[in-house]
């Protein structure tokens, strides 16, 4: 099955998420992991679809994501990169563009390891949080636990 | 806000819905209304991809559905014939398009006024029956009541 930009595109506004998480990894410099990914799940019976949203991206990760639905995940930050770079050329025309411009700027700091400094860490996590209102607390609680520790952070941060 | 068809596809394989209901109507020949539609509903933040959907096709009224979310419902016969010309021309690329042939049979049959027969109402519930798995019940209902007025009906009808 072939797969034009601009299907990608509309079946992304539809379906796709921007979505980006920060957890606890003690083998990273500040504590913390940023995972950003680009995920669309579908049921089962499109399962095709997300295969040939595979191919067309030359990227991501097929795996089963909750009873009868299984997710496309795009987590690789070079990968991430080309996906950006297609949805700049090809822009969403949903709201979502809103979230994948902030996508965009996490992925820009992490490509120049921002996200390795307190300072730039704080300052995805601020990005994050305008994205997934899901996760708030977890984030604000992680914004908070990086301050406590590199106070100077605190100023001027939001 | 420009759409192509390309994304008009994508967006419809994400977010689209062929539905059939069939309603007591005591107006008609039958008592029943064949009432086909295709809809597409998005949170209020994306209500102008609903405007542009409906200048796209030219057809269809949008209106609040249900809390945040809003609708663009296309219901006259004329505008779902045009529908169906544009998904036949441009085919829908998930399981949705199984969805889509079903629809686009009964919309013929009712071009044809089947709906109007007792057996052409019969035909059309059977194929509604394939489609909208949550009015089962009521679709049964309605084709035994329909059986039981015209019991020739009965007969090789499935």
């Amino acid at each position: 099955m072939d797969l034009s930009p601009d299907w990608v595109v509309g079946f992304t506004d539809g379906e796709g998420c921007f979505h980006v998480s920060v957890v606890r990894n003690s083998k990273t410099t500040l504590g913390y992991q940023v995972i950003p990914e680009f995920v669309i799940v579908q049921h089962k019976r499109n399962i095709q679809i997300l295969y040939a949203l595979k191919r067309f991206f030359k990227c991501g990760v097929i795996r089963k994501n909750h009873e009868d639905r299984w997710a496309l995940r795009i987590r690789k930050i070079s990968c991430l990169k080309e996906i950006c770079d297609f949805f700049t050329k090809h822009p969403l025309k949903t709201k979502k563009n809103v979230d994948f411009i902030r996508f965009r700027r996490i992925i820009h700091k992490m490509e120049e390891g921002r996200h390795l400094t307190p300072k730039g860490l704080i300052e995805i996590i601020d990005i994050a949080l305008q994205m997934n209102t899901e996760k708030r607390t977890s984030l604000i609680d992680i914004k908070k636990e990086i301050i406590n520790r590199f106070p100077e952070m605190g100023r001027g941060s939001g």
